[in-house]
């Protein structure tokens, strides 16, 4: 209690704290929310985009509401100063800096115990919701260990390999679950897991059984083109009730499309994955409501694409030309591939219609794309000249396909979460889980 | 005081405070310090920059010790989402949204009251201490009211003509103030200021008689460029002799040429405005240690140039490459156009030798200067040569020569620090700093 008092005190610049009577010291439950990719500016971006232009003042968004601090996202020297999502998801699970690939090991490869885990041992039940498959590089810095995150298959395995059999796990990933080598999820249902593949079995749960929930072969499809666009927090609400347990629960939510969509530089793309995590938080907002023993924490590994809200000396910003946009870049780019588009399948996918020199540009791209090039190549090369328009329209910028270097913004809520206040690093994120999971 | 109790136990998640008896519920003192064009990623770049490579983990700065939350910066919807300097500026010194070039009024160009006029009319002793001139966009929007920041006679007329007559001003402006058709200077002196216009005079000036200084035509040299490349915390460490005060006084600090630099997409002179901030900064928490009673606020009014750490899908950034560099990139283009540079010459201006590729492109550039452009829009032709490989070199990313709508962080630290926690919007900096100077 001494040291948890001294801490608040420094962080109150010398007012005297008292906690209530009925205060536990630590939380039951634990959910931890990474937005993969989310730098500063995805969060601004996201407020202008739900502007509501009809009112004087720009509305808050639920972020807007927790905001405690920031985080540093280097990983160990040996990568430099820019992480990828293997070394910051290590980071954030397990409070150690490694190298750029990493999973769950450090520079020299030796196993590192995440918080998921901890907590595991403690008798939590514990879960993972992601968008992306669920043996991606953030979930599996959290569940597996492997020098590389590249190596897909191998990680899948140590899922039911390890024993730590998360009670939950739901995300995509038959291409590694379901293969011709191994049938995880036959063994998975084999340990008395219930197997579902469809959103729709996500409401007819057995709750009592542990739940594994795959629905798509890889990561799940963007949630701008998604038959459920906040298929994030209906996801994390079916875990919720799974997890209900005397001793609590770590839960890990990851907004993995975040980063997706700033690797392809496609800002409505982008934009549709912050509104499935605003409505994850929203439902979390309320549950803590409801459960004030949780905490809530939100934050990215690191930022995605070096994307700026105005560009080329303008100083404007048009959300209203991204609100409006109805696909992915790639789905748009398929689209046209794929069939002959009349004018008003065009103004359906842009949300308005295509100036004379817009549509120039495109069919310009398309007579230009080279007959050697294939499918989703195909693709990504026309969906670069879908994303420039939109880019423009917006004025949008972007100086990288990659990660850069910025620091990430912290938000927490419920029990425990001033802890999390101020500027820190990645490692403290899990350092201080640590102390609020174990004895 | 209940008002106040109720607000920190919100920002506690109920947590009981109980303040010390000796506490007193206003501020003494108040320093705004406002470092112009301040994005997020120029405070991350700057630890970066400042790294000992020789030590495992990355040295934290003096603003990570005070990070408390986050400011938006879109000023009136008149104007969009991406403000000018001087509609935030009048945000952070009125507490009210206005259009982009506004100085100290609203958007029907009525006359808006400052903290600074607010603090005067205290009775407390008042002061600017700047980089830029002193009746730049950010200092006028604390003491004029105009309705463009381009009027800038008209700007320093009212310095003298409004009577408010801060007790310190600081920084560059002989062009505004000692004029053909008015001297103000001469003026100032008629009404009991001493007048300095030397950096070697500031140790000797009379601490009971207000104090104009002003060391430049219009702005001061950039940090990188100055004899004194800390003259912020100078300018700054001397104002605070002066203002010694009863009732206390509002001091505002503005690092004028974070913005300069970030409008030339220069990263060396930005990263040496932003070590001229740092060290004063840490002289301000030097003082606060000696003086409790001072409250110090820093933010910014919004980002400038879509700066990002790392650019073209590559996962570096590399801070040696900029900190060698040991002037700006004007100063290094005027050396190329004005002398036949020595390799020993063009080694020093760097930090490290050329290569002849890059050699190749700075000939190339002086070659294609076209014989009509003169004087600066000729180096600023050539000086953009000169940061592309910088840029190169550190790959350092910028989207613009504008600003952007980036939040932008908020560090706060003495007196009422807590009250600035979370994401805050710029017309929240001035709200609260009204509350804690008006009766
Ligand atoms: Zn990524
Ligand atoms: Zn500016």
């Amino acid at each position: 209690m001494t040291s948890l008092l001294k801490r608040v005190r420094i962080s109150l610049l010398g007012a005297l704290i008292v906690f209530p009577a009925f205060s536990a010291e630590k939380p039951q439950n634990i959910i931890m929310v990474v937005a993969d990719g989310m730098g500063p500016n995805y969060v601004a971006a996201y407020r202008y985009y739900m502007d509501n232009p009809n009112t004087p003042m720009v509305e808050t968004t639920v972020f807007d509401k927790y905001l405690v601090g920031s985080n540093s996202t280097y990983p160990h020297k040996v990568s430099g100063y820019v992480t990828d999502s293997a070394a910051s998801a290590t980071a954030l699970a397990t409070g150690v800096k490694t190298y750029n690939g990493a999973i769950g090991v450090d520079i020299n490869k030796k196993p590192l115990e995440s918080v998921l885990v901890a907590a595991k041992k403690q008798g939590k039940k514990t879960g993972i919701v992601v968008t992306s498959q669920i043996n991606h590089a953030t979930p599996a810095s959290y569940m597996a260990h492997n020098e590389h995150r590249r190596n897909y298959n191998a990680i899948a395995d140590q899922y039911i390999d390890n024993g730590i059999n998360a009670d939950v796990m739901l995300g995509g990933g038959w291409a590694y679950f379901i293969r011709d080598d191994r049938n995880l999820v036959a063994e998975f249902k084999a340990k008395g897991f219930q197997y579902i593949d469809a959103y729709e079995q996500l409401d007819s749960t057995n709750k009592t059984k542990p739940l594994l929930g795959l629905f798509a072969d890889k990561g799940l499809p963007f949630a701008i083109d998604d038959n459920n666009p906040t298929r994030l927090a209906k996801l994390t609400g079916t875990a919720l009730k799974h997890l209900k347990n005397d001793k609590g629960y770590f839960l890990l939510v990851e907004a993995s499309q975040v980063d997706w969509a700033g690797h392809g530089n496609d800002i409505a793309a982008a934009m549709a994955e912050m509104h499935d995590l605003a409505k994850t938080i929203e439902l979390l907002e309320g549950y803590v409501k409801q459960h004030p023993n949780t905490l809530v924490v939100l934050t990215a590994d690191h930022e995605t694409g070096g994307m700026s809200l105005a560009r080329d000396g303008d100083y404007a910003w048009n959300p209203d030309q991204v609100k409006q946009v109805t696909a992915s870049a790639d789905k748009i780019a398929d689209a046209f591939l794929s069939q002959r588009l009349s004018t008003d399948d065009i103004t359906a996918l842009f949300g308005s219609e295509l100036t004379r020199d817009e549509i120039k540009l495109i069919n310009r791209a398309q007579t230009m794309l080279s007959p050697t090039l294939k499918g989703q190549k195909r693709t990504r090369e026309l969906s670069k000249t879908i994303k420039s328009i939109i880019d423009l329209r917006s004025n949008t910028g972007w100086t990288s396909s990659g990660h850069t270097a910025a620091d990430v913004p912290v938000y927490a809520f419920g029990h425990s979460a001033t802890q999390f206040a101020g500027a820190k690093d990645n490692t403290d994120m899990a350092k201080i889980l640590f102390q609020l999971i174990r004895e």
